[in-house]
């Protein structure tokens, strides 16, 4: 017998959705409806994975769940929002009950772990790709937006940078390996997304982005948002460690240059740096001084004798 | 030289995008903020259109961008709600800014009449296909829910039934005609969502859906979730004029269990009437009144004479 889009929302999706704080209706009418509580804003931000383009065909539809959500609720990290909702756009090119289980358990993992409520989506037959629509909080004003890095701000990063693209160059055969190191792979797959590390620095920061297309190309976009320049010390990038063993073109591409990091790249004032350090005791990643915020566009990447450095490649480009 | 993500955003989209009511940040950072009125609930609801499956593969580019919007429209006008943002991910083959400025044609229009700010989404490569995540706002508890049809409202239907179904059967050419009639194209290319009869009917009316898979699925999923029944009256069905000339059962077919009418279905108590007849007047599509709900399960297609008729065919499945 046929499966309906109807018993996949009723079998798949409905029979795991957490209920959710302030959801009035969710799944199974033509809209939901939710209440943001008073004196919150309202953040909300689109994704979407391809199959083919933003993963392999034949990956694991537990990853393809998780990495979905993964990818949007680092741009709530991104804007030190607390993630509540989400709608999920499925395009499917059968009715395939077991994937979709699969893909189900991995999605639910990670909004159960932030206690995301799917609230309502739709499912379409054609060649697989996956939106989701990410909705969370911030109390009214303090949402860290792009464009708010001043001069002199010091300028962070969390975790390591270039780990999920030494593995996806591994697997697509570009290097000498034939495994990614599986913390590498567990980084392309599943990354992190700094939901935490977001809120506990929404008192200090004054900028922020998530690094998803490298973080030249992403730091890039904050500082002409907020109309400024950085000077970044090369020594300080947190650059995964088993990158140092290769030839220094190689570390920068895949640690500044690669798609795929789900860290935040994120600016504080430097009176702020004792606030910072107490906030990021309660997050679960380390984090890293890479720079100033200067008032001259561009970055400067800067050797450890003071010289600037070219960094070639300008990211993940979507076209 | 090739036009990138952040070119078309800037270019395409950006540019025309409403600055809208309550954004306080749109396109341009991780996550738009906006800020939802006290006293109002968000109503959110996300549709998607394929290429190929939704619409023909070389369809209007303004067309697609009417209609994509359109149905996302349409689930809000069957909550009562006043749309006002959306996000907008767009999955595309190349970079043909031609067709996307169409496509931006055609969805700006429809989103000015409306006053629907887009204030964020995605580009990502890939086969063609549209997700919007539409919201809009009611005044807390006055949604029009699938849920509460009561034994004795009146059921109305708005506008005419089964034309867009005819237009697309005779251009799938599975009729006698070579060429739909200009009324059934519009409806079939550029549906009217019932934005302001939703609007209109929230004081009076008791349940309310789209009807976007035909009026005998879309009824049957009010009933169900009102845990009721249905006696309708066939020979008061708003079936589009041309269709009365071919056999009853293509009438029927197209309209009552085909897709893409997107008109209204919703209940009213008997007592309500007056009030109903005000309300509509303000609104820009007829209504008809076409049976009552009943507490007895399941839908009873009745003919003039009393006798019940079979109605076969459960709407447009999705698989």
């Amino acid at each position: 017998m046929p499966v309906s889009e109807f018993d996949i929302i009723e079998q798949v999706f409905k029979a795991n959705a957490l209920t959710g704080e302030n959801v009035i209706c969710g799944i199974g009418d033509d809209a939901a409806i939710i209440e943001v509580p008073v004196g919150q804003q309202l953040l909300v931000s689109t994704d979407t994975l391809v199959s083919g383009v933003h993963f392999f065909s034949d990956a694991d539809p537990y990853d393809i769940g998780y990495k979905s959500l993964a990818v949007n609720l680092s741009d709530m990290a991104a804007m030190a929002a607390s993630p509540a909702w989400m709608t999920l756009a499925l395009t499917l090119p059968d009715n395939d009950l077991g994937w979709l289980r699969k893909f189900a358990d991995g999605l639910f993992a990670l909004a159960n772990q932030y206690k995301v409520a799917l609230i309502g989506g739709n499912i379409a037959h054609g060649p697989l790709s996956i939106t989701i629509t990410i909705m969370g909080t911030v109390p009214s004003g303090q949402a860290l937006k792009r464009s708010a890095a001043k001069p002199g701000d010091d300028i962070y990063v969390t975790g390591q940078l270039g780990m999920a693209a030494y593995a996806l160059a591994i697997l697509e055969d570009k290097t000498s390996r034939t495994t990614p190191p599986q913390a590498c792979l567990e980084r392309l797959n599943r990354p992190a997304p700094r939901v935490r590390t977001g809120i506990a620095v929404r008192s200090c920061a004054s900028a922020g982005i998530d690094i998803s297309d490298g973080l030249a190309a992403d730091l890039a976009h904050m500082l002409k948002a907020s109309a400024v320049g950085a000077r970044i010390e090369l020594a300080a990038i947190p650059a995964y460690a088993m990158l140092k063993k290769l030839d220094e073109d190689a570390m920068w591409k895949y640690a500044l240059c690669s798609g795929d990091d789900y860290e935040l790249c994120f600016t504080v004032p430097t009176r702020h740096r004792p606030l910072l350090e107490q906030a990021m005791k309660n997050t679960d990643c380390g984090f890293t001084r890479i720079g100033q915020i200067s008032s001259e566009p561009g970055i400067r990447w800067l050797a450890a004798d003071g010289s600037d450095r070219q960094i070639s490649g300008s990211g993940y480009r979507h076209f």
